[in-house]
């Protein structure tokens, strides 16, 4: 990878912000537009950001409709602007890229790098997510994590991680699965072993409940069987895995966390993106 | 112990509140005074608290002059009127005990048994105290603990439970300490090792200090090696460890974190204390 | 699956001894062949296999030429004879089962269902390699691992456990990948990050090196980087990923730990295969 | 402490030879006497012993009657004449002094520090303690230490230690005490809570047993309670705590293991050794 580069930070949120301080101070030549809310030295327009070498969107890059989302910023900036002021060849990237929106990159002969699809940002993005989580519990519960029971439904990336950093609190980690190889992991890695589709009549112990299964798996009938003063927590995306109208009915306190990484470690975040922009960069040679 | 105890609960935070539903979950008869605020049956008078077998009273047990600590009680409750009501032979719990409450007891041949004296409670104590740094460092950081670089001074109970509190966590944690055999500990429990004598010139690269030592280790020549962003957390007892006025003006971030386990899991604070009363009961043949 | 299966245990290794005794326990019929020289009650014929349920042949199935692997056995079994003694329909279950010894079966409308083929056994069996590997290691070095520099190579399933637990011993582990989601794994598992491909010049610190990854990562230029004293063990699967001849020459220790499951820890070894043969068991609807 | 010392090693077994070769590494005079049956350059006298400013005698210093403990020597150095070649004012470290070898040393003017008798090294020691006490029980018991069943009696540093390490390697970890404090610490830790009085009835679930207490807490009828295959071991010094003729004839397979550290990582040990005398040394204004 070049030692120096120019590279222009486009709209986004904190972590935009973090990310543009962690580029200056490792030697890069930055550019900020469209935070001018959080930072002085904005650009006021994008005119120059053809000469970039690699142009960073946010995450999601959609905001409103058509418009660049751009949360710290007076203005609104239709994407297709933003879009016209860059060239081909550049190497641009940006988070979560819808079909729209890489269509009207495609029309322009432009290429989105989608550094959210990468493996390796959602590895790095565990880390900020289970930290938030358990801040989240800590903040709720009247008790300490230590010697608390709790329940992680799903074994993929976020419940292993977050059944790991309980355990290193102290608490006492059940994690569900439905695969013969993930049960495997986890009686491997010294949790307690439930199986997804067995939880039924067996959730009475739990002071804390984290679901990360993209799947209904906490319906009214098993949400009804949780201990007063269980605490749900549900990490994964929207719709979720939890009935929540069901909870709000039964009295049970459920907190759908979502975005966890840019709200609970803005900088983790920043940092995670910007290794996955430079692997991006190494792939296209620069 | 006997299997069912008449108890009463006198004064006190949240955590007495708690003490009293754990007391009444094992079958105990239980008798509340002081604690109307948060308490619907609480008796209106202690004229039959000379029946009971153990009295709890709060931690710390005395609050302004000569009253009991009620901050949930709409009424003032002199300690004498409240001694007065009990009876020698009586178990007596009582948090710090100051000499001034111990002779009005003495005076009425009742002995205070101080729970918060005992080694078993600043051990069990030293969950909670170390849950609420790891919540208050987790709100605080733009970062994530995970990865942080993390010093702890202090070898004691807390400092001890921290450290590995934060490597289950994944921090890079230092701990410092004085004595030889403290700093063999450090080293057997795979962190690194400083001594607090010698942390003039290496107190840079932290992201977040903790201090658990009684001793003022943090002055402002220290403080103004810290790097920008750094937090400091402060865990001893008044005066702390830190000298916060030199922290304002060199812009550095501190927090004086003081009585963590009432506030952070007052639910496990309350097991503590029973836990320690029964200890207590055990040794008076109760 | 049925409360009470019948099971004939056939040939192998003290795994299958072990095996048997637990099916024992568990309250099935248990039919024991070709095991004679370590156990009592061995059927002297296979005749009545047919009758079994369940049959669990060893791992691996084959021994010399068209023989069942039969070590704990006086006479020689060809494969041929005990395939004759089963029938179709029966659920049968063989260890890394050649092609050979799969057309000899399909031949007599035998399926051989392959229990070292599945994800689960593969997992489950990580945790006795990673113990044996942990043994010879703390056998072979005048240090402890407590403080001992490790380098993991290759960051599949025994790669990480084999992180983990050293970590859980106090070395300083270091992990080598070479896939980006790997590497970010490895990050976010707070152990030292490696690139496979970049090692060299970075051998010299390391105490122990183990490598887990199935290709030549160990040349005689990497080997002759390390320092005096270093012992490498190697994990991997014959022909293992070290050069042996160079690393002789150079004077270099080196073990091919081959097989430790059933070496080091045969009863757990059974356990696992028993594991994974209910859930063959259970997905053939017995 | 000065940068180049003249140091005497002389006598002990392969822990002292390790201390030589890391004193010659740290680029100090070695002087080695009395070891020559692992070392090439002893020298033939200790004529020049005075001229040393630390003479590093073994643990145990004293071999039988009243010669030097010389295992790795052809020959028998009465501790007399080892005596009279040192001079007032060295500083002479020797471990486990018995008071035969002071009054030896005192009639000459010696001070013998024992350095067996600080309490750092018995911190340090316990770690290839420990490390000793896992690798036998790894090459004893035909499972994994991962899930094994084990009990630690004794809550005092080697207790704690092998506690975390055992629950480092996924063992389920039970950890008996007597006092309050320790019974706290117990559960402030995560480890299964046991008082070592009141093991009566409850030993049946172990496959692994490891006293540390000294004191005979391994009776016969405690031992008759083990499940078959239980493996005891005990790191009490002698006695220990196992009736180990009861445990003979009960068939209990039981290990007194001492000594570990020079036996298991002598070179770790030598280590211990070494940053021990190096305190001594600062004290003494070296």
């Amino acid at each position: 990878m070049k030692h120096r580069l120019n590279v222009w930070v486009i709209g986004g949120d904190q972590r935009q912000v973090y990310l543009a301080e962690l580029l200056h101070r490792e030697g890069h030549t930055v550019h900020i537009y469209a935070l001018e809310q959080a930072v002085e030295d904005c650009d006021e327009e994008p005119s120059q950001a053809h000469l970039a070498d690699c142009v960073i969107l946010p995450l999601p890059v959609t905001g409103n409709g058509s418009l660049l989302n751009t949360p710290l910023s007076h203005r609104s900036h239709p994407l297709s602007a933003i879009l016209d002021a860059l060239r081909p060849g550049q190497v641009i990237c940006a988070g979560k890229v819808d079909p729209n929106t890489a269509a009207l990159a495609a029309k322009r002969g432009l290429v989105l790098h989608d550094y959210f699809a990468r493996e390796e940002l959602a590895m790095a993005n565990a880390v900020p997510t289970v930290e938030g989580a358990i801040q989240i519990a800590m903040e709720q519960l009247p008790i300490t994590l230590h010697g608390a029971r709790v329940l992680v439904i799903g074994c993929g990336r976020i419940g292993k991680l977050l059944a790991h950093r309980l355990k290193g609190l102290g608490a006492k980690v059940s994690l569900s699965a439905r695969k013969c190889a993930d049960l495997a992991w986890v009686e491997a890695h010294d949790f307690c072993v439930e199986h997804t589709d067995e939880l039924d009549g067996w959730l009475c112990p739990y002071d804390l409940v984290v679901n990360t299964a993209p799947a209904r798996v906490l319906d009214a009938e098993r949400l009804s069987e949780l201990k007063e003063g269980c605490l749900v927590l549900d990490l994964a995306s929207k719709p979720g895995g939890v009935d929540f109208e069901a909870a709000r009915q039964l009295g049970v306190k459920t907190i759908h966390a979502l975005s966890l990484p840019g709200r609970v470690a803005p900088m983790t975040a920043a940092r995670a993106v910007w290794v996955t922009v430079c692997n991006i960069l190494r792939e296209e040679g620069l």
